[in-house]
Parts: structure tokens; sequence; C-alpha cells
């Protein structure tokens, strides 16, 4: 029986044995977001990397770049960390280049050990869900968490795909157990459940409640963004 | 207003400031519990080591010494790691060393900056949050968990210390709300909310299935073990 466990922050990565998993990645708020929808509104190519001196380089090569820090855009970055962002017409069959605090430092790690990296959101639960079932490896959910630390959307996305797979899958550990149990209680009030974390406390002084309400949605897009090389395509 | 957190696993304990933290320390199968039992019944101290090279010195030194690894007792040491062999006549006014897989490392990596490091488990969980609350500090709950992987135990308690004391104390991050809501959605049957968990599993192949619902009874001692130098005495 395949196996399905979570990881709740890139920092205990290293506990983890990944070389039959494929890993999934999500950061819900809003890298992963963003992604799945940009791919789904006919972004051609999404190329992770880890620092903003990487975007530009990117940048000055023909691609869109996007760029955020502390959950900001970087000065002379055409793109923000909005999913709202990435339904542009000027972006459709284009290459983009994107650096984040958290979502693309956890698919830069996961990528040396693991057989394939997916990116999961809410957006596309039923898409990744699906698309694992028809393959024979084990299953690792990265959350990408808060520099290091545990997050609640994060987790409970990890939950929701536990949840979808468990008949199937056999849970590894606790914190895959934890993770399902969050969404259980969670799952009929998302947004009222993550109202008072710490992220969405920070987002919504940013004034982006939109984002979180979009983001929270579950099964909008058929998509699954996959690695290949260094670039996230869709499936 | 005093702020409570949680750390899931000492793997992640870098992530905190602790320098004004009282630490409790959880760990909830076995050795926390054991502590609090040990010293409610009248050990005089007890002081956790990291290796079972340290914990042999201190019985030559004429200590009673317990030492487990993996769940199992370590060869010639007189105690093991079920709370049941510290309610022992032997062992009253005694001193004791110890050392664990998981608990007494998490007491090591604590003492090191916290203003204070205490020892919790069920059974002393209304005494552990009256003395916090005669103090003036931060709290950190840092949660052994198991080879630096999250566990649902120790999860648990650290949940109920929130939710005892989030009256007076912010809660700081996700992990704390997280822990918090488990243990709300547990409270009522913890021993059926464990009964799936990866160490719940291992330790009832071992056939201790007694320890297990001893560890989840809640209040059963006033003592608060507290780390004086390198020893813990009760309070």
């Amino acid at each position: 029986m395949k196996s399905i466990d979570v990881c709740l922050t890139p920092d205990l990565l290293h506990l983890h044995a990944i070389d039959n998993s494929i890993v999934v990645v999500a950061d819900i708020f809003r890298a992963t977001s963003c992604m799945v929808t940009g791919l789904a509104y006919g972004i051609e190519s999404i190329t992770p990397v880890a620092t903003v001196e990487e975007c530009y380089a990117y940048q000055q090569k023909g691609y869109f770049a996007a760029a955020e820090r502390n959950a900001l855009k970087v000065e002379g970055f055409e793109l923000d960390n909005s999913p709202f962002s990435y339904m542009d017409d000027r972006l459709v069959g284009g290459h983009v280049a994107m650096t984040t605090t958290n979502g693309t430092l956890s698919i830069t790690k996961a990528k040396a050990d693991a057989v394939k990296v997916l990116v999961g959101a809410f957006l596309n639960l039923g898409a990744v869900a699906n698309y694992l079932q028809s393959q024979s490896y084990d299953v690792l959910v990265l959350c990408a968490g808060w520099k290091g630390r545990v997050n609640l959307e994060d987790t409970l996305f990890a939950g929701a795909l536990v949840e979808a797979l468990k008949e199937e899958y056999m849970i590894a550990e606790d914190s895959a157990l934890m993770a399902m149990r969050a969404y259980q209680q969670a799952q009929d009030d998302l947004l009222g459940y993550v109202s008072n974390s710490s992220h969405v406390r920070r987002l919504q002084r940013l004034g982006i409640q939109k984002d979180i309400s979009y983001c929270l949605q579950r099964d909008l897009y058929d998509v699954v963004p996959i690695l290949r090389g260094s670039t996230l395509v869709g499936i």
C-alpha cells in the first residue's frame, strides 16, 4: 500500500526519506495558489527561483518576473504575489520567473531527492488527488510554512489531501493524522478557521482579504503544476 | 500581555527566542509523565542526562538510574520508562538519573536559554498552569516529539495548556492555535483520539496499554518539576 505523510515545515524535511515519493508543495497564501491560477489561465511555464537576483536575471532574458519578500512585492518586478495578478491576458503563453519568501524555497529543497515535485493548492485539490492516485509512489505533502514555522493554512491543505487519499494510502505519521483531523474540523468553514491565524492577520494588515477568500476555494481548476527540470508546467 | 507559544518538536527550537520564556517540556509517553509521578511519590530529585554513559556514571555514584532507548529499557539499569516503576517505596527520598530517547534531550536543549524549565504532563496540567499564571514570563511549550518528528500526544498536552491559559496569554503563532484546537477536538476522549497515533501503535506493540491510559489522566498530582541547575526538583 502506498503511504502519505506530511512535513509541516521545510525545516523538518531532513526527517523524511523522499526518494520514493512524489512531493506536493503547498504555500496557500499565496505562492502555490498563484502558480495554479497562472497555469490555469494559460501561462506556459513558471520557474521558481531562490533569490531576487536570479529572478532579475530571468527578467533580463524576457521572462515576466514576480518577487515577493515578507508578503510584499519587491521593487522593479512587474508581478506581485496576488493570484488575481496571474489572470492577465498579457501573460498567456508567456514564461514567468518567481521568488517568494517560503514557497519557492520549499520547491527548491524538495527537488533534489523527490521522484516528482507537484504544486498544490485548494484551487486544484481534486486534480492533485486524482493525479497522485494514478501514480505508484508514496506522497509527502510539504507545507511551506512561514520562515520555518508551521502555519495553519498549509497544514489544512495537507489535511485535505490526506482526507482525499486516506482510503488508498496508509497514513505514515502523526503529523499527517493531525493535519487530517484539523481539516475535518475546519472543512465547513475554512475562512472562519484560519481567521485568527498569524499569516491571515499579517495579510489582513496588508488589505488583501480578497486573496485569502479566493485561495480557500476548492477545485476551481484541473491543472496540476509539475516540475520538469527547474520549471513548472501544467499537466 | 504575556504570550504563549508551542514548539512542536525540538528540531524547531531554533526558531524560538526563549530568553524571556519559561519552557514547559512535555514527553507524555512517557518521560515527563514518569518525572511527575516520581516526584509526586517522593523522589527527591531527577537528573536528566543526554547519554546512556552519563546515566551509568550517576548510577556508579549511587543514583537510581533509568535509561530508555526506542521505548525499551537499556540493559544494566534498574528503572524502565513506565510511570508505575516510579511508584516505589525504595525510591522515596532518593536521587534518580534518567536518559530517554526524546524527553531528556528536550530538557537539555531548552536549559541553555530559557528563564526556567518546567516539566509538564497531563498528570500535573492544572498545577503547571497555576504556576505559570503566578509568573511574569512568556511561555513556550516544547513538545519532545519522536526523534525530531511531531507527535499527537505531546501536541495535545501543549494544546491543553494553551486552552487553560488563553484568557491571560496572547497566542503567539499558528502552532499554538493548532494545538489548542486539536485539544478542543480531543478533550472528551483523549485515549480514543490518540489510538491511531504512531507512538501509541509503537507502545501497544510493546504491551503497555496501561501506561498509555495512565499518562492521559489529568490533574492527578500537584507537583511541578522545575530544573535547578541540572536537576529536577518538585515545587
